[in-house]
């Protein structure tokens, strides 16, 4: 499947390498292409400048964030998640009306260090600022709850055994994101509901900070478990 | 040990019962004894009244706020999370200075239905709010994360395979917490740092709240899986 990926940084890679590993064809969207081919610094999260890295991706086409979108037959935002919304509009109304709209974003604010605060909970999400603004999109929130590589090799952490989320008001939409997750290695994937229950998945992120915090590592995750697990 | 255990709801009788079980002397604290006892329908919460629940409890004794937390050598705020600085005001700084402080409540808002949102979170908690009214108080956040039931008896989900967490400034208290939440059972103890990391506890309870709607049950938990687990 064609796929347009918002967003340059280690999500955005990450995702994008998953995909064409499964055989999609992956375009990665940014604000201004020139100008991301020409850093030669390391991004403010310590990856390495997109240049050097697509040398070596070269399967990973780039382009303009109304590029990537109108490439995807599905789209995924991996943007941070402060600058989302602006990168979706950027991306075009008419490149995401009616199409799978995957959001892995968290609504995190760094300005302050860490852990960093969530600018929008409790009683909306970001998911639901970007299902409200893009009503059209089939928005689904998935894979903000882990680091970048375990979205895409869960099997990283426990031989997989733990637990991915989603939420979504769009039931085929969610269907088709699980064929992605599950075609990732995830064997365990909880249906929370409408997009509305992307609150709980925002907010847990606020405990996986603090996780990363105490435990030295942000390769980790957290596994659902019932009575009959 | 003589342990003070405000709150007569469900997670106060759960925690007093398995205290018992382990040997502790349980005081359960309320507002006002004779309205307690006089009440003969269910609580909000459908608990059965609390004088017929004590009848078949007898070995656990009952008193006002006051007179728990000064039974107490240490003290379990089991209250529901609007009430909890003005039942802690109640029991009086004089009967809580000093000792450990057990924080097992939300700061849950159910004024507008289900899903509740967190009336503080972020950039503050209600642990925290607790730890700076009382500050001569251990106050331990822990157990926050699960049902009553679950609390004291974690076998009852996946053998007793999942993660409790724990979150403090004073280690020695932490130590002592520690020790009783493994006297219920709970094998993998996450200590997440001081008492700012409540943060992440409380605002784990907005994803809680929505696992128990999408999956039908209360009785779950997460445990937190690492490479080694």
């Amino acid at each position: 499947m064609r796929i347009g990926v918002l967003g340059t940084g280690g999500v955005g890679r990450s995702i994008a390498l998953g995909l064409t590993a499964q055989g999609h064809e992956a375009t990665i969207g940014t604000r201004n292409v020139e100008a991301l081919m020409a850093r030669t610094e390391p991004d403010a999260m310590g990856n390495e400048p997109f240049g050097g890295w697509n040398e070596v991706n070269p399967q990973i086409s780039v382009g303009t964030f109304a590029e990537a979108a109108a490439h995807g037959e599905l789209v995924v935002n991996a943007t941070n998640g402060m600058g989302s919304l602006e990168a979706l509009r950027a991306a075009g109304k008419e490149n995401l009306d009616g199409k799978v709209l995957i959001d892995i974003s968290n609504p995190l604010d760094f300005s302050g260090g860490m852990p960093p605060p969530l600018f929008v909970s409790n009683t909306d999400s970001l998911g639901e600022q970007i299902q409200r603004e893009f009503p059209e999109a089939r928005v689904v929130k998935t894979l903000n709850t882990v680091a970048s590589n375990l979205m895409v090799e869960p099997s990283l952490v426990a031989d997989g055994d733990h637990t991915v989320l989603m939420s979504g008001d769009d039931q085929a939409a969610k269907a088709q994101v699980g064929e992605i997750l599950r075609s990732f290695g995830w064997r365990h994937i909880v249906d929370l509901g409408d997009i509305t229950t992307a609150r709980g998945a925002e907010m847990y992120v606020a405990l996986w900070v603090r996780l990363w915090q105490s435990l030295g590592t942000p390769i980790l995750n957290v596994k659902v478990v019932q009575p009959e697990s």
